[in-house]
């Protein structure tokens, strides 16, 4: 991939998680001004990937992402990364606390700190940016009197740190993944994560029968969310995280099934889970209790058999 | 066909429903002295096929016929028939019913009007023979004095009948089936079963999760039996017969499904329903209610966009 | 009780049954011609009770007796008694295996050693008698030569013991039951099982429905048979053995959810398992591998907590 | 009640939907600076209910009322309400478009008019207000030029409507809910909705197995929702919306059913679904498709018919 799109500008959290996948040695990063801008910019063909946020721990699902992902043309996830989120407070260097009156974040940075800021800034303007390094940016032009944004926002925008660590809740991780045009899968690692969005009939039962249509399989959910359908009321995209490959036969029938019995589904990427230095991965869920003859071999072994089935054997 | 095997002598029910078969035209039919050595004689090559009952709407199964489809070397079923079955009782010419003191039949002749003879020849001794119209021969041989049989064996070996309909339920019918050596199955016509048998392991819910796999396929289920394993205590094989043909991409998954989580599976089977003159279907079971996404074209077009996710296409 | 009703004479594999439950002490023990004919002493009230024989480990389900226990006024089972069987060939002092023309027992008697009189008495006519004590009668009584009976059947009528332990399978074990008019079931005894029948309207999943009923509430299925109904194609009654006995909370709440969903249900009791010396209990199935919350103390706690959300309290 | 609480100052949507509800008349509503505070106050009881937006059409749920909902002491849901939302921009009469440098709003408001301020207001700040009609305050106090708010809220503040309509998705809807501490449900209506949340073991199958107690009762669940829960990794709370009220039978015994087997579950209340004049019910689902036997007398009868079982009879 030689140019990659992510949240701009320099020194966001989502620049940080893209610095850290392998795709992105020896590629131009190219920061856009927004999410939205991101996943058009793939589309489009301005970039050959984008970097997006999908899932924090403490926030939850990011919905215009999950939305996004479900427009059209289409695109797949590759990769995934998983970060440690680290919140500081940037000012102009020698601003006090007392001077600031207001105050710029990234929505998702406000949530986080909301009550860091309510108690130590209760009378300071609270203003959305776009990004959490666009607030540290607008702290450096003056117009306002700090961020809360990453540690790395401070050396590419000339600020100090006025308080560190100031998320309300000191674990949060967030999780980001990479997108591109449709191409084929990555090859299956042994633990993977196949994600997918699809709808299905308003009926009773309806969605108990899709997740059975995964659990028969032995197929793990690691993660449901629902989004309203825009201009629809009362209908939902369900979002799924699963465990398992496209690849595999296990999970290439249980999507099979879910083609034939969703209203619609949207596959969007098969591709190694994260773990490791970047933080704990998210929503990886159980550790794998095998369903019996969930794995390739006994798929492989079946497949045979029924072949022989069809053509005059018996065992 | 050359050569198809039956329970004999000639003038049995089972000569009669293999007659309304089209594999019959233009076969010798061979008569054999017991069920059992009808599926021996299929198994060692002696026949090319051979015709047993399987089912009675009154007895209910008949076990040695469900045994020995699980015995080895594997069988198949090919087709099947349904007869009514008309029981009249047969004597020698003159004899008064008074007169009887000795009675013959097959076990089921027996079972089957066993309340007649209750009422009309209560003193009489019963004896089971190998077949009805074994009975009917020890009447011609002077063995016994009457014989519960069809009236095709009057006939055949020189009786008269001296009571008709004598069966306790008028409405009985049996279900036959014509076995051979496996084979590929004849095409499916639309309206087929699939026969098959299994073992699970003994813990709570096994079963229910194999007919899960059925039910989640649309497949549904017309007939089970337990049989006990011998030899085993506690243990069985389920007999099942189920909606549609394994040449079908949903009976075909269900049956590798079935491959895989299930101790062993034996397929018995996939054939045409038998309907019209021979008498109504037995376990025709219900008007498919189809799942959705469970028809052939669902299976296809899935197929096909999983092919397509796994080379990089997404729609 | 003071009357218990059993198939006779004296001596037969029933009554054999029958002395190894507390019930008959003291009891007086009534032979009756049949097994049907017990059930009916039973509905008249000429017995206080009933033994009968249920399930065979190579015979399979009794047919009569599972026909008969769906039949009106209802009975229920309060006892069960495992037998392990062991078949004699008793003649008439004196007699050799050469000088036997005829053989006679029950039905099962016959069916359970049919491959021993094939070797042994291949020349030999095969006679039904009500019961394999009634067989040992007809020896005695000079009208066949040889009876397939229990070894107690030698003393009850003068007979000796011409070739031992004769079926082909040697580990052969039945069940029988002990029924009475309906009655307060015996107390639990935490190994219990409960026995009921149930017919389904004839519609693709519907068995499942009714099996998964018992599955979330962790009831384990030990036993599942259909037995056609009479004067109806292809519909059944399902017979199922379960682990737990009604008085609990789960089989309470099991058995209350088949009464909705069944087209119709008939509870045949909830009794202790039988175990020891009178040889392993049939369809024990599997250890019970508990359902989290499926114990009566979750049931106690779940209750609770739901009278509290009725009247206002919320934990 | 005497005292509501609600999202302040006066003229949000939230009091426009309270003012729509039967408990509001009478009632002296408070405005509160946030939905946590409406909860603590309800919590602590400054007031006696609080009215909080809980689902958005277009935006989703409203993730700190979801949060704010299963943390402790408990709330329950009384009552809710659907409001059509109509978002104007307000300014200080005499201002155009051209003038504006500054829009507030809440954060909601931002996100559903984010296209058109996009288009219209490019080079706009725009900056978060902790309610609309807390925008529209600062617009009349000149700390911004113009607030996305509700029409009440020019009235209330003494500004003109710029522009009317302007939300992105003309058909948004919200649903708010009134909270109360713990309370006896209001009694079933026979359109009612019960809202809980759960927690279960992080293991495969246990979400399905949570949804099969729903579905085999007959319980249709209208809304499924995951959100993070604090302080650990890859564990959710399920918001889940059904049909039914806790005084049925049917969702009882789910219930129940629920307490058993998750880890958690709270019961966020039963009450009438919304409908008519205010808007399209949210969430208002399928059309109840009973399941057979679902029904209350179904219930009674089977429960009636369980402790005749228990005491002896059979029918």
């Amino acid at each position: 991939m030689r140019r990659i799109g992510f949240l701009g500008p320099h020194a966001t959290f989502t620049e940080q998680a893209l610095r850290s996948l392998p795709q992105a040695e020896g590629a131009e990063l190219v920061p856009l001004p927004g999410n939205p801008a991101v996943l058009a910019a793939v589309r489009d063909g301005s970039v050959d990937a984008g970097c997006v946020p999908i899932e924090n721990s403490v926030e939850g699902a990011v919905p215009p992402v999950l939305d996004g992902l479900v427009s059209d043309p289409p695109l797949v996830i590759v990769q995934e990364a998983v970060l440690a989120v680290r919140f500081v407070l940037l000012v102009r260097p020698g601003t006090a606390l007392a001077e600031i009156r207001a105050v710029a974040s990234h929505g998702h940075g406000i949530a986080q700190t909301r009550g860091w800021i309510a108690e130590n800034l209760p009378a300071a303007e609270v203003r959305v940016a776009t990004s959490t390094s666009e607030g540290a940016a607008q702290v450096a032009r003056g117009e306002v009197d700090a961020a809360v944004s990453s540690p790395l926002a401070a050396a590419q925008h000339g600020l100090e740190v006025l308080a560190d660590d100031i998320a309300d809740n000191a674990d949060a991780v967030t999780r980001f993944v990479l997108l591109t045009r449709p191409a084929p899968p990555p090859p299956p690692t042994g633990h993977d994560r196949t994600t997918l969005a699809l709808t299905t009939e308003n009926r009773p039962g309806s969605l108990l029968g899709l997740l059975t249509e995964l659990a028969v399989r032995g197929v793990d959910l690691t993660r449901i969310e629902s989004r309203p359908i825009k201009d629809k009321h009362n209908e939902y995209w369900f979002h799924l995280d699963c465990s398992g490959h496209v690849a595999e036969p296990a999970m290439g029938e249980a999507l099979a099934a879910l083609h034939r019995r969703s209203e619609s589904v949207r596959f969007l990427g098969s591709y190694s889970r994260a773990t490791g230095s970047a933080g704990p991965a998210t929503g990886a869920g159980a550790p794998a209790v095998p369903l019996n003859g969930a794995d390739a071999e006994a798929y492989r072994a079946a497949t045979a058999w029924l072949d022989g089935l069809r053509n005059g054997a018996c065992t």
